[in-house]
């Protein structure tokens, strides 16, 4: 029997999970394995504070030297969460030998270079299947199922709580609002929803499952975000109409060195594989030259699921003792050897309050047209208010700044804009 | 630059894709993982043959010791189908101190024991992701990424020619005669279906898959087997009425010791994430103590999408020095620590032909509960004809064996039984 010895970095409820998932299959991992997995020490930052696992007081310390500085620890499991203090711990434990395994997002995200640069100094290994989509192996996938891929296009609906509130707004009509105050009651939604509603959680993951994709460094920071905290049951009900469904969608789109990363929302048609991913699911839909489309889906978030992805990076950490690294085009976030572009093409739908009278479609599609954006689709929805009246269009696809500098040519006499939501085809 | 050098075995259409992939794609594959993969021998029966692929006439050989005493291969790659000689040369390879990467699913499942025995023997890796579900990272997927899970469930759609002609006949209500020539014409299907159609070519792969799921191996032999040859557009129009699909599935549970296998014809509920797997798309839905749901979909079959899946070996295999094998309760196929159970419990759909007079439905009732089988729901489908009206009936849970004894208690005089259909909810 092999035994690995390994320390936690953090014990909320990530953490809790993997301790949970070790105690009740511990013995079956064994015997299938031939691998004892043993958390030595648990860095937290309170002993007295109550856990959602039963880790015993003498494992916990307050001090990382007690974990960084162990010889008999062989990996190091990070569940800090946040940039800071995560990214340097993980880096001093790697600079100590130490294998590192994260369910941080924000870190991979933000200093992936300066973690692996840490990792090869030393030649531990830098696993991270948890920070993305939970138990769905996309990381793996990406980093070894799919090498002989040149992958064009990804799109993922990769963040649990904004689905959950957009499918029940297209299901049963229900507002944002409404929505989210019982998501947080459900644990669904944290008491800050922020990094999620406003779409930075999916943006740290595209960020990494593109690098990954394009074998090039997609930074953070060239990620176009948009959230979903402005939508209302009424665009999603018109686009319901139409034979769309409304997604806090990820994209990421290669061609030639010119890529483009976004996390918006985005219509996508009711037929595509991911509409039908609902509720707090994830998915991931991707095309590579040689494997064509393929789709993973599963539970992206939650204690169990992330504690699977964790524990399986520390089984496979275990049992090799190749520690294989992704290498990209662009080194460090500063090398740029790539575009990353913001003008990207994409179809619209536009929904507009409208004077009614004579004349004023013949207006919208001019100031349309001026910007070579021309309407594929156009619906009137309900009856005159005040003298205004909802017009829906759907515009065929057009690069992005046009679309922008149209609509800001529109006459407020005329019509105001009252939603623009991109739509996928 | 590390270089590989690889032998192929047989250069059919899925060593002409591979053989493509590589020479579309060795340049970047090279410069992203600093590995040049070089074929140096191809084994085939007939040198003067014409293939969908440029390989250089010197490289091919009739000879198979040509390739297995080649010092300079290391990686063997076989394309060449069927249990033999296949298996053979497999095993020679390995015990030459070759890594085997095989699409072979009939080899692999006939003969897994005999093969891993031979790469445990040599230290090398023997890996055999295309061998199921084509570009789906299934293998890697169970073999890693979910080892920290107790697999409780798996269904696949794992024959892309059976989910075409079935999404055909849901789709446009036709005739399984008239698709398969079309399926056939459309090269979605075989001159001779037999393997598809049958559902064998689902039992090989679920033999694979069951095994590493649930690590303990599961013999083909074990696995219950019911082809799409029966089947009527009339069930399928009825059970779409009713709210269900119809799929060609493939089921492993696994309950303690007790493991169930099987491939036939299954309705499932429209909603169903497997339910909206159409065409010639794959798809694996699993369930995991950890993991919770997940489901992985792609192009399961095509040259390109087996290539990738190969080629994604080729180079994992190059890039690892450690081979990892999976471990089974049951080394063996004669080996049995596990009941495999043909007395599974389903819900079922019947389609009758009831004579029209009083007390048919009575008396139907009563031969099914007197084997404990109760109706859920009973639908009158078309007019009387001949004296004869169709009924359909649908079962609550019931074990598979009660179920078929009852049918066989059915007086011809009051009914006949025109399909019996089993039902996944």
């Amino acid at each position: 029997m092999k035994e690995v010895v390994i320390g936690f970095l953090g014990c909320g409820n990530v953490g809790g999970g993997v301790w949970n998932l070790l105690e009740g299959f511990g013995k079956e991992l064994a015997h299938r394995d031939n691998l004892h997995i043993r958390v030595k020490k648990v860095l937290v930052r309170d002993v007295s504070k109550a856990r959602s696992c039963a880790v015993p007081q003498e494992l916990l310390t307050t001090q990382v030297e007690e974990i960084i500085n162990d010889p008999e620890i062989s990996i190091v499991v990070e569940f800090m969460g946040g940039e800071q203090p995560a990214t340097e711990y993980m880096i001093r434990a790697m600079r100590s030998g130490k294998t590192v395994v994260t369910a941080n997002k924000v870190a991979v995200a933000l200093n992936w270079h300066r973690l692996q640069a840490a990792a090869q100094e030393t030649n531990v290994g830098l696993y991270y299947e948890a920070s993305v989509c939970g138990a769905i192996p996309i990381i793996q996938t990406l980093n070894s199922a799919l090498q002989a891929n040149r992958i064009n296009h990804m799109m993922g609906i990769i963040n649990g709580t904004t689905n959950y509130i957009l499918s029940r707004m297209y299901e049963r009509g229900e507002n944002y609002a409404a929505v989210l105050e019982d998501a947080k009651r459900l644990g669904l939604a944290e008491p800050n929803p922020a990094a999620d509603v406003e779409g930075y959680d999916a943006a740290y993951k595209l960020s990494i499952m593109a690098s990954l994709a394009f074998h090039a460094r997609v930074p953070f920071k060239k990620v176009y975000v948009e959230g979903i905290t402005r939508l209302t049951a009424m665009d999603i009900t018109c686009g319901k109409e139409m034979g769309y469904v409304l997604k806090l969608l990820a994209l990421a789109k290669r061609e030639g060195n010119t890529i483009e990363v976004r996390v918006h929302p985005t219509f996508i048609p009711e037929d595509h594989p991911l509409a039908q991913v609902n509720g707090s699911f994830n998915a991931v839909y991707l095309h590579g030259h040689a494997c064509k489309e393929m789709m993973l889906q599963g539970r992206g978030a939650g204690d169990m699921p992330t504690a699977s992805a964790v524990v399986g990076d520390i089984i496979h950490a275990a049992t090799t003792d190749v520690h294989v690294h992704p290498t990209f085009a662009n080194k460090a976030d500063a090398d740029v050897s790539l575009t990353f572009d913001d003008n990207w093409s994409s179809s619209y739908f536009i929904r507009l309050s409208a004077a009614d009278r004579p004349g004023v479609l013949e207006k919208i599609a001019g100031w349309l047209a001026q910007k070579d954006v021309s309407i594929a689709t156009m619906m009137q929805k309900g009856s005159v208010d005040h003298g205004r009246v909802p017009l829906i269009l759907i515009t065929h696809a057009a690069p992005e700044k046009s679309m922008q500098a149209a609509l800001a040519a529109f006459d407020p006499a005329v019509c105001t804009v009252e939603s623009m939501i991109r739509v996928e085809k």
